[in-house]
């Protein structure tokens, strides 16, 4: 039967066989045909030929199928099929890492550089010799090289250039061109925060949430958006500057430049800056203050101190009102909040929920739950490997 | 070659050739062709087929189609091939129209109520028999009746369920198994809000703008949003109320019953609250002030009163200051703003852009265009014709 299907279907089956595997791990083939769609038939004679070309390989489950009955065999990826170039551009700092056939990141390196210094050349040439150092130790007993995602803090245009950001000095920057043309891959270009929620929404447990808010806490807030259960970033990339929607108009100094942001009052330097003004901290980079000097001001309010106490509760109320705004636009079935920032999470609770109930009415708040997610450094990989995968044809 | 394809490819065409002509109006065959991305033989075979069953009908252009030829013939809808019953609720009125075929509306009745003190079966009841009596008077001469659609102001849950309105002192009505069950026909439910936006897009002007928000502002300040050419209103319909968005949490009281909503600063009510502290106004419905009693604050305007204007200016900067939360976390390709409360635009229109720049930053605000869209009172009705006759298959 299945040896009469059109390839292109073929193609697509085989594809999202392979995209299942990558989302759920191992799988039993009886339990991929239910998830796919397919005759049992169908997907066996798939996997076979996967099987074949080594693209996937036979496991022992971990748990029996039945009381008495044999292990199931279950199907998962050979993740050495092929490698993919990860690459994070943050404030000082270019990180890459290898992305794997089975949606893993493995191997990380981070470069130092004074991102706000560099001309655009400049910084094309410092991401792309990491690139190419980096593969060169990393990619051995890799397949072939699928492409290059990057994700980046700041403004995506027309999904190649990077419009602004608080990593750079320079402004409008063709990521993706000098990339694919000196390595001759397919490059993905990314917000970091909209690859974060297309690496969270691919977990098995959010798979059947539509309406997705990811806000990421940290050197500034950020958002991703998953709507319709696609990634919506408006026409121009441009979309989900959560952190730039508005507590108060008169409000805070923002990095960019306006007053009253949420990120004015959430982010990192915002809470750093407020801590300062009650506590004494030493003064280091009031811009960008490291996880140490954050955590110092989480450990104040372990301790129970009572001014790390209330900086966090009047942060959290300005997150609960601008999250507030959010059910009101968007109404999402669910908010994650994430990023380094997180690490505070049980004091920002407290006035997060007040935030919300001052700002929204009732019958508005009682269908969005709000959660957080604890950080993981390497989600932002994560989602733009995810996008390399999904849309380079496997070897 | 068009007999040969499948029933329901054929029957898919169909649909689509009626749902251009609904769209565009009159249409010449070869321009049919060329927008459904089908020859020329296949659309001419499903026309002549829609015009044996008197669906369409062919006219002449009103232009020649090339300098000395002959006028092109125009293919339209044959508009009484079938009809709609479509119903607006709104504080103390039910307005009931007859939409057509070719998703027009024609006559409309207005039934006024005291809403707010109906219980749900009376409130169900006063529906149903407007809309028989409606029906008795206005279909004759028409098809078949193929559904009717309701818009109304405030929260629709799963299709089918008025949350909350604030027209009614009930909640979580079902209007729509009622309607089903007394009727026979299928039933459309949406927010008056939704159903405008939805009538917008269907212009031809507006069909390829993909990420639209449409925001009325009248009795109260809704919002209804096309992200992705699709309709989104989240997964329960309690999306886009932008009105509930907040400008200043300790501002003046909403009706919602929370404080600094936009609509507490723009709405009709509000604006006629705010008049009536400076000018000597007459006191008459305070929630629900008269379309008269809101062109009078508009005349004084147009008479160069300080005053008057004054206060569309500083309304117009807390809308733009909305607009700017939106435009941060949607950036939507363009923002319309319709509804009664437009007829004050131009008054307006200079608050907007200083709320605008005031709280947002250059680069979010290049992408979004923001204009004023003159107000038909027919738009909902236009919206819920216009889906369900995308819904149920023509006659």
């Amino acid at each position: 039967m299945a040896r009469t299907e059109p390839d292109s279907t073929r193609r697509i089956n085989r594809e999202r066989i392979l995209r299942l595997l990558r989302i759920h791990g191992k799988v039993a083939r009886i339990d991929l045909a239910r998830m796919v769609g397919l005759s049992p038939a169908t997907v066996s004679a798939i996997i076979a030929e996967l099987i074949r070309d080594r693209r996937v390989g036979e496991v022992q489950g971990e748990e029996a199928s039945r009381a008495r009955g044999r292990p199931k065999v279950m199907i998962e990826l050979v993740a050495s099929t092929a490698c993919i170039i990860a690459v994070k551009l943050s404030i000082n700092e270019v990180q890459v890492a290898l992305g794997d056939f089975a949606g893993g990141v493995g191997a990380t390196e981070i470069i130092t550089i004074d991102s706000r210094a560099l001309t655009a050349g400049e910084l094309m040439a410092t991401i792309g010799d990491a690139i190419a150092d980096f593969r060169a130790r990393n990619a051995a007993g890799f397949g072939p090289c699928l492409g290059i995602g990057m994700a980046v803090q700041g403004l995506v245009r027309g999904a190649e250039t990077l419009a602004w950001s608080p990593a750079l000095g320079v402004r409008d920057v063709n990521i993706v061109r000098p990339l694919a043309a000196r390595f001759g891959l397919p490059v993905v270009l990314m917000n970091d925060a909209n690859s974060i929620a297309i690496a969270v929404r691919n977990r098995v447990r959010y798979q059947s949430v539509d309406n997705l808010a990811v806000v990421m806490l940290g050197a500034g807030v950020g958002m991703g958006l998953i709507l319709g259960g696609q990634l919506y970033d408006g026409s121009t990339g441009a979309a989900a500057e959560f952190g730039h929607s508005k507590f108060q108009l008169d409000g805070p100094l923002c990095m960019c430049g306006k007053r009253g942001c949420i990120e004015s009052y959430v982010s990192d330097y915002a809470l750093h800056r407020d801590a300062r003004t009650m506590i004494d901290l030493p003064a280091r980079n009031a811009q960008h203050p490291s996880e140490e000097e954050m955590q110092a001001i989480c450990d104040l309010a372990d301790d129970g101190d009572s001014r790390a106490l209330t900086l966090f509760e009047q942060a959290g109320r300005v997150l609960g009102y601008g999250l507030g705004n959010l059910i009101a636009l968007i109404s999402p079935d669910l908010v994650l909040v994430t990023g380094p920032g997180v690490r505070a999470y049980r004091y920002l609770d407290n006035g997060i929920r007040q935030g919300l109930a001052d700002s929204v009415v009732d019958t508005l708040l009682t269908h969005t739950r709000i959660e957080p997610l604890p950080w993981e450094e390497d989600l932002a990989f994560r989602g733009v490997v995810g996008q390399v995968l999904d849309r380079v044809p496997a070897p």
